[in-house]
């Protein structure tokens, strides 16, 4: 189980809005069950086992072209942890807990 | 107005837990008055000035080293829009909005 | 063709000296013929057919778990091009054509 | 000193080539003494005191709105390390060292 953030950049665009192509790459993500996904405001998180998570992500990155877009840049951000499960939620969780117990130290 | 992603890491950390940095990296925005911020699994996402959210980022850099940590591996993605106000609620409910309308198509 | 690059960055190692695990990697690119990259001070740039450079970033991905390491941070930055062909010499050539014709205006 | 890449994508513009405003980008920093840099097919890395560098890129950043360009996505990564001196040369080097000496174990 790894933790990727996949950010999917269409250049040459007739907008400055991308809004159509990250729907497009997210809707992959929705008709592929037993994938957790968490939509970001910088990019699209996805949790699961690393091959099938990658093989996701060379279909989001494909999606612009069939829209007709001539240039994608795509960048992914692996975090595989393997002395333990790594979830989405438990990274967020882990941080928060330390936040609330004050053991945080300025 | 920018939305800008940061991700924090320490290198060379006796373990390969990070959540300790990352908490004291979030407490800085915490106790920043008036900085919008999101955790995700994969970092932290600002909404603000460009220029203040900047400060704040460097900030955040600073902090493992505090810690006595000798290397830091920082990463920034800013976006930047100027024909609109770019938010963090407002990109995620661009995308949110096309997928419920049915505007994707495959 | 396609131009990607690769950053491997182990978590909780020993020292914050990474070149071991660099060169590991790099060492698997050099045992691959056909292929294309060059070392950067930030990262490794590959030229090829996408999915060939994704496998092998795959291999170079794992080779820290193979030496130990528990944690990895892997980041791929995919620039893809479909309307010509795009390489890694080309890409920097066309930069500087524009610097020395004085194409750049202030 | 610290080594940082810096990524400028302007987005929505009219070609899907990007080297016009790549250039721009490099002009700022030929024209600042001091500052050693290289441009590599994927970046520009960059290599000085860390506040320096930063306020360089904060300028490349802002290149692009200068040429009409309404959102732009620039990613930096910052490799930072007190314990002995970064320099782009000598990351290159202790790889390439590595590599030539046979210590790299597959």
């Amino acid at each position: 189980m790894a933790v990727i953030e996949v950010t999917v950049v269409p250049i040459g665009t007739p907008s400055s809005s991308l809004s159509e192509y990250v729907a497009g790459c997210v809707k992959l993500l929705m008709d592929s069950e037993g994938i957790s996904y968490q939509l970001t405001p910088m990019g699209t998180v996805i949790e699961g086992d690393l091959d099938r998570v990658l093989a996701l992500t060379r279909l989001m990155h494909e999606h612009p072209f069939e829209k007709g877009v001539s240039r994608v840049v795509t960048t992914l951000r692996i975090d595989d942890r393997r002395d333990k499960d790594l979830t989405m939620k438990g990274k967020v969780e882990a941080v928060k807990t330390r936040l609330s117990s004050s053991k945080v130290q300025p």
